[in-house]
């Protein structure tokens, strides 16, 4: 019987590609108890090379999860970068050294390489203890919407036909999976977004936009932008495990220390080194390794750098520098990472980009699926991502292109000189850490009452802070209270409120927990001026649900840490506010204390 | 045929007693790929209760196994300490909060609190990770030693026989093990050492033992020590969440708050309340955890402190402070933990004393199972830990007998004072904490040249301090570089010293490396006067054996952390000085820098 000869499955959430983002994805589903699929071309695991930078904020967000512990164990860390230029003789010379991570709260100030099967690993392990494999090789044939099931979140309105490429079980290597909402996570080729239509948008070829990229030294000629080798060198060169960029008379390349005593060398190629002049497209047997660490050798000078018998990865190619031009099809089939945004390598966003894309959908389809939020909450993350996607963009043009110019010299007065190139590195720090990530405004994004805490930028993340938990004594960092479980956390800064006005917050708050309590957890912050006089069992008992969720704006008792919350935050340590923070550690609104009634239209606004 | 039916097995070290003290000795064998085997009496592990508080000290140790990251993650911390006194009303009220942890270096000020069962898992985990799992229920029945074979560490000089309570193997439920070396940790009643015939020396009698320590205000008074109750309490009792100690007119109690809710209340009962008045042995049915809980609730008036209905643990017992005569017989039988000193559990010494003994004795085997060192080596064992556990014993009466007393009131002026009570608290917070443990001079302590290097107290732990990493800018505490690895770790604090000089120090290091390459691991302190200058590349190459291996006495480019090692340590950045640091992370000499031949022949006087 034919029928009988193709599986048909039911899930609520089919992810397909097992990169980083997919993974993201996956796992954050998984820990949120969501029946969640996912599904891979490739046999088996990515072993090592492609993608390897983690930024600061994407370290929080693994933080977040539970897993940056194990990030930081494996993993190498960036703290320093330095920069190298032509030196009287001929030869570079070190012009400047300078903290690689200049957003000023980062709570983690450097970037960790680590090689991108490490990283999946740090997902596959925990995916594994919550009983999430990924089902490999699998490909999807077939993927159509049932429009008559759309406006109903609990239908499985997608349908997905997949073909097992070994072992087929009953016979049939051919699965149809009926899923509530589907994820394409499948790279840059992705799939999903071409069996949707969704164009990419930005230049259409990589050869006319390696073009415009070396506009500022070289006009009209093709640059290659990324030709990464991982090696353990063997060299002189005292900046080998810092953050390197070298701009020489004989090349430009970019140093990123790795793992291990492993170094991964970007070089700059003119591109004529490695394109076929006829097809215009990469030809990889004109330029091997060997080759690319002669150009580096060269461009090292009067530095030693040997190269190495054996390489660990490398590789060359193009970056086209795009956008989808929808993120989603009726908030039904979510594109993430490289599906939706190509970047150049040099500034280290790709896999950042793509996990907080994630990072940013999984508690949204969580709230949907839960029913405590309409469809319309996905459209967001389309909204946040795809702008973020966009501006990585206009910073990567600007970034590259500086890095890729020539340094300015006697000879080359047009060049590029150190002061622009380090400038440059430091004003976007905010954007290469991923701190700086910006939301715009929009239902769970609210500006308005930004005053009553300035310094916690409603639609950014919410930055990092040593308090003192009042009942134990023990400092804790306010991100430690923004664990990523689906939650909104709602901090009251309860500033130097009289007693009565206290009683009158806390029937505030009571009703919003009251209302929301399954999906808000509460977390009072005592102000520095309150404490020690008021103790922390002083607080209407509905603002301390639990002794853990009362913390102080104070040092503490060996006076090494803590203290100067109110002020980090720029709360006014007698007036208090509430700030709201999203399930992804985003600030989704601020309010006075008086205004609580603010948090309460908020919810609503947008939960069921 | 009766030969076939007894199993014989041979193996380096056979550990009896899988308690603390078992498993960290058969963690650390693991580790260094010893042949080892661990047995215990019991069926099943233990799963709550008895044994909880980590001390500073222990937590280093860990994380020089790789295994604090687990132990901080799961267990409570107590970073305060609260005393409260009686009042003028006659409830208690707060005299004092102060640091838990008063040992000014200690890398973790605080204490973690976690059930025996969850310290166990740490080291089971790791084990099995390692191919190494305890056999049980097995119970030993015969010890012997082979008197002709002692001399040689390679011979099998101890024969064990074991009884298999369970599924036995081959039909017989008896096992001969052949082993090299045992290690008894078999529980205050220890097995080992009665079959060894080893005294235990102090209060021959639990009772009359607990006499001596009830003097201070009732002389001649049975007193129970310890009444552990573990529970979720509920009471208004602002202090429930930090260590605290309660003296009242009703008696005393000492809060030690655990992981989770837990929290454990250690109750002072007059021994007549619990001792059968015939036979002075404890009646544990003379007293249930509700009778316990209501003469904790009288003490904490006018706190509410209510009774629930549940406990997680509850016990009432004695303990004699008592050492064993000898902690080995012919360095082929050793005893460690509770098989050779029981302590009071009020200063929380218990289970950290037990661990820190197989710590000592687990890269000393190590040494004369690999041939690097003689037995003699293995003598060392007893002379440290026989010594501390005496000093501990000394401290434990004084200390105890302190929070025995009846505190200082207008009519009790024999009482103890609550400055007498603080004043002790903090005196001895270097042995509270572990830090202060200091091993006395030995082949491998040798106190000469201390004045080089004034802080860094030959015979007791190495501190921790935060360098910079020379090659890549990376702050790493100086206890990172002492991985519990079996090896000696030599620390060259290089000083100014002039290029001349510094070949000099390079030769005379070169030969020690040489001979003793395999057991030491060399590192490179840059004094804060040299850099930048002084870059880690000018360093001759065998004093830079690693870029990993350099690091400078520096703050870190963003200014947050480092600086002041030379200080800390107390060498002088000028002439600069030698540190060679044991395998288990107690410093075993120091020296200048023109006397590294010192440093050989400390190696020569112990190691083969």
């Amino acid at each position: 019987m034919p029928t009988s000869l193709v599986r048909e499955t039911d899930v609520d959430v089919l992810i397909i590609g097992a990169g980083p983002a997919g993974l993201m994805c996956a796992n954050a589903l998984a820990k949120a108890g969501v029946d969640v699929r996912i599904i891979d071309e490739r046999p088996s695991k990515v072993a090592a090379g492609q993608a390897d930078g983690i930024q600061p904020r994407t370290i929080e967000v693994f933080q977040s999860y539970g897993l940056a512990d194990r990030l930081l164990r494996e993993g190498n860390q960036m703290h320093v970068a330095a920069f190298y230029n032509p030196g009287l003789d001929g030869g570079i010379e070190l012009t400047d050294r300078v903290p690689d991570v200049t957003a000023p709260t980062a709570r983690y100030p450097f970037e960790v390489t680590l090689h991108q099967g490490a990283i999946e690993n740090i997902f596959l392990d925990s995916m594994k203890a919550m009983g999430v494999e990924v089902s490999r090789p699998v490909v999807p044939t077939h993927l159509d919407l049932d429009t008559a099931k759309l406006g109903d979140p609990n239908e499985y309105a997608v349908r997905v036909v997949l073909k097992h490429l070994e072992s087929p079980e009953n016979g049939t290597s051919t699965e149809v999976v009926r899923a509530k909402f589907v994820v394409g996570t499948d790279g840059a080729h992705s799939w999903v977004r071409k069996s949707l239509n969704i164009a990419m948008e930005g230049s259409q070829t990589d050869y006319v936009w390696g073009v415009g990229l070396s506009s500022v030294s070289h006009p009209m000629r093709p640059l290659l932008k990324a030709m990464p080798v991982d090696m353990v060198p063997q060299t002189d060169f005292p900046d080998i495990r810092h953050k390197t960029a070298i701009h020489s008379e004989n090349g430009s390349c970019m140093i990123i220390p790795r793992e291990g005593d492993m170094v991964r060398l970007y070089i700059q190629l003119e591109g004529k080194d490695a394109v076929d002049a006829t097809s215009g497209r990469i030809d990889k047997k004109r330029m091997g390794p060997h080759q690319l660490l002669q150009v580096a050798s060269k461009s090292m000078r009067p530095y030693v750098f040997k190269t190495p018998d054996e390489f660990d990865w490398w590789t060359i190619y193009i970056i086209g520098q795009r956008v989808a031009s929808r993120f989603s099809v009726d908030e039904r089939v979510f594109i993430a990472g490289d599906a939706c945004h190509t970047h150049s390598p040099k500034a280290g966003q790709g896999m950042n980009a793509s996990m907080n894309d994630s990072h940013n959908l999984a508690w949204k389809l969580v709230y949907v699926l839960r029913g405590w939020a309409g469809l319309s909450l996905l459209k967001t993350y389309e909204f946040e991502r795809r702008k973020y996607a966009q501006d990585l963009i206009d910073f990567d043009v600007k970034f590259s292109g500086l890095f890729s110019g020539k340094p300015r010299t006697e000879i080359n007065l047009d060049g590029v000189s150190h002061q622009e190139f380090i400038q440059a590195f430091q004003t976007f720090g905010g954007f290469t850490s991923g701190i700086g990530i910006h939301y715009g405004e929009s239902a769970i994004v609210r500006y308005d009452n930004q005053s009553c805490a300035k310094n916690v930028v409603v639609g950014q993340r919410m930055p990092p802070q040593v308090l003192i938990r009042a009942a134990d004594g023990r400092p804790v960092d306010l991100q430690d209270m923004l664990p990523s479980n689906t939650l909104f956390k709602l901090f009251v800064f309860t500033g130097d409120t009289a007693a009565a006005t206290l009683n009158e917050l806390a029937s505030d708050v009571e009703v919003i927990m009251h209302k929301f309590a399954t999906r808000v957890e509460l977390c009072c912050i005592l102000s520095p001026s309150k404490r020690p006089d008021f103790g922390f069992m002083d607080l209407p008992l509905v603002l301390r649900p639990h002794w853990s969720r009362v913390l102080s704006d104070e040092k503490d008792l060996r006076e090494t840490q803590g203290g100067d919350a109110y002020a980090t935050y720029g709360i006014d340590p007698h007036a208090g506010a509430i700030v709201c923070v999203r399930p992804d550690g985003y600030v989704g609104m601020v309010a006075p204390l008086e205004e609580a009634d603010a948090v309460a239209s908020y919810f609503e606004s947008f939960m069921a």
